[in-house]
């Protein structure tokens, strides 16, 4: 195959992803060692049937592989940016549309994880992130752009393809499979209220509540009061719109402040999705502000993406998508419950979920591709489309885990006696 | 009052216990001194409702206090002791019955863990132990004597007070609390196979199987093949006498032998009631046994007395019942999975159920006492009295916990969508 013409679209979300231009001369004649480097690429993704075609047409693989997936790289400078930082480039060359695929994203990137996986490239296999690139930092001020960064490009871009009832951009539960996506999301609004034991008139105040929606449900489904904080402007200016057409107003208050600000003290402390933003060196102090802010017979819960061992996030990701995020291992999240004297009660994992949830979000997503390139373009169409399929990808592969963790006040001691009440109605099956 | 006289038992256990037999002349006044470090022994117990009466009838309370229980401390040298290390002391003291109780020996213990944890002396907040006392050395040769120590005393004792059926000597499960014992450990044996999805033909290796239990009820009712590992002599001798008996040598095998010579490759891994006794310093070896005992794709349960946060043993649990044992925080368990890369799937925490547990065996001890004493001395039915006490007391303060910890290894992919097969049938409320 000859190089194919694609419309490069470098201006707007390109720009901003800081990329490279492509280069102007891109159709030199592939050498030895451009073929040599391609072969050392296809190596380091173990036994993944991938075949790599270069810019003048040149196919590469390795010998005695049936490849299934077809990388193609349209200029030298790809390939080499490719072997310098793979974690990173990838996913701007592919955003800036210098490397394309032919084959199902979702399926290369699981069978390129699995590959790795299987050479020990696990979560405790890349050293490379360590030494290489730094997180951005969440002091208030970092985090503030941090959450700028990703959640406040436009509440009618999430609107597209999130569920439309409660604007819900986290894990949804699917007790059946066969659950929309609608269903999925209410049903786990109702798994994190039941896993709380909420009762009427208790006091809630959440961390990071996204676009309200679960604090409006807790407030209309368990009749409680929600304070939810929120540093996102863009998320809180449509809570409170939300909150006031729904007549919530009264029980339900949004404060566009960090958590390491809030005040009071209440029966309940939850947090669905934020942990993901803190950072570990800040789960000690998040642990002060729970103890600080929940009854000491109170309850919490915190539902976040983990790993299965400490490993930094994909430096891609990290870069480009979310800024300054790391999902924790159960044993860095224990920092935030343990010198607090919290006692863990339930911690279920749902990385299949949240697979799932993705594969939603994907598919509406493409539904909805020729409205998302106008409100940006093309390289911003390519980034989140490989972020939604490689995070397909990532928790089908158990490269990402999603957590939730119940814990309790050192002083609770009115336990349920058995997790039975989670399964009994509606929702669960 | 005056002084008791009551029978001291200084043989058989008083001596293994290495107890410093009662003074000769016990009977002198009460001076200024003593009733001075007698008011400090009750300061350290901060709010909690205690007198004490002294050795000549002294009674000592502290200024605003409604003493609901009295503790009568029956020598000088007693007192002296209990201010040196009052952890270990007490129980040595109680068990030769130098000290004795007016009241609830449960709801004593559980006032004073209360107003310890109040005064901030919860499991942060007692470096007297971590200064003092050594835990015991589980080496292979350490942990055979620390495991001979306490199971080994005699299957006839034990048998006086579990459950009839399966000898269950950990923590049983009551999804309803007025289940009785034997069918509460029942419902226990169900929910940890239902846990681990258990299939007919499949292969499980049990690292320490007490009297054999919960490896017959998995052959018999799951239809797996069970290879047990234990270093009690007496309870791989009953385990194995049960088994001939009823008929399941084909498919359960018990090795006299260390989890760490664990041999061969297992479908599942599960553990109920052994970490306990293997020390934080042995649990990185320990996921290594499993990471190459257990198939890629394989689960693994691991059922386990926990803290909240990491702190050692009760001083005197550990020096007079248990030697070497340690219950862990759950990041000091992460250090088994994390390494090895197992995703956790289920963290379930258990702790009320084990008070219940231990209500029922010390109840049935308590009927069972005459027997106990002939078996052994008065000194021993005071400090198993203490022990099994003293546990209800820890678990129903917050003191201890009990989690059960789900995981998978790195390549298992088929995971239920949801926990309700826990909830379904008979044994779930």
């Amino acid at each position: 195959m000859g190089v194919r013409e694609e419309k490069m679209v470098s201006a707007g979300y390109g720009n901003r992803l800081g990329l490279a231009p492509p280069p102007a001369t891109a159709s030199r004649h592939a050498t030895a060692v451009d073929r040599w480097l391609a072969r050392r690429l296809l190596e380091a993704v173990g036994e993944a049937p991938v075949a790599m075609e270069l810019w003048d047409g040149t196919e590469v693989t390795l010998p005695g592989r049936r490849p299934e997936y077809r990388v193609r790289v349209l200029d030298r400078r790809a390939l080499w940016s490719l072997l310098l930082d793979p974690e990173v480039n990838f996913g701007d060359l592919f955003s800036a549309g210098r490397i394309q695929l032919e084959g199902d994203l979702v399926s290369f990137i699981e069978t390129a994880y699995t590959a790795l996986e299987r050479a020990g490239g696990g979560p405790l296999g890349r050293p490379g992130r360590l030494l290489g690139g730094r997180r951005r930092r969440n002091t208030l001020r970092g985090s503030r752009d941090n959450i700028h960064h990703h959640y406040d490009i436009g509440n009618d871009f999430y609107a597209l393809w999130l569920d439309s009832a409660h604007m819900q951009y986290t894990c949804a539960y699917f007790p059946d499979p066969a659950l929309s996506l609608e269903a999925a999301q209410e049903a786990k609004l109702h798994h994190v209220c039941r896993k709380l034991q909420l009762r009427p008139g208790e006091t809630v105040v959440e961390a990071g509540c996204g676009w309200g929606g679960l604090a409006r449900f807790m407030a209309r489904h368990y009749g409680v009061t929600v304070r939810a904080y929120n540093i996102s402007e863009e998320q809180v200016k449509y809570a409170r719109e939300r909150a006031r057409a729904e007549g919530l107003e009264g029980q339900v208050e949004y404060v566009l402040d960090d958590y390491r600000n809030i005040e009071g003290t209440y029966d309940v402390f939850v947090s669905v999705g934020m942990l993901e933003h803190v950072g570990p060196e800040h789960y000690r102090g998040l642990g002060d502000v729970i103890a600080r802010s929940m009854r000491p017979d109170g309850r919490g819960l915190i539902h976040t993406i983990g790993r299965r061992s400490p490993a930094p996030m994909n430096g891609w990701i990290e870069r480009r998508i979310f800024p300054g995020a790391h999902p924790p291992s159960l044993a860095e999240m224990m920092e935030i419950f343990e010198p607090q004297g919290f006692a863990v009660q339930d911690v279920e994992n749902l990385r299949l979920h949240y697979a799932l949830t993705l594969r939603h979000w994907l598919d509406r997503f493409e539904a909805h591709v020729g409205e998302v390139r106008e409100m940006f373009d093309e390289a911003f169409v390519r980034a989140w489309r490989l972020y939604l399929a490689g995070s397909i990808a990532a928790f089908r592969t158990s490269q990402l885990q999603l957590f939730q963790v119940l814990f309790t006040g050192p002083e609770r001691h009115d336990l349920p006696w058995s997790r039975a009440h989670l399964y009994r109605e509606g929702t669960a099956a």
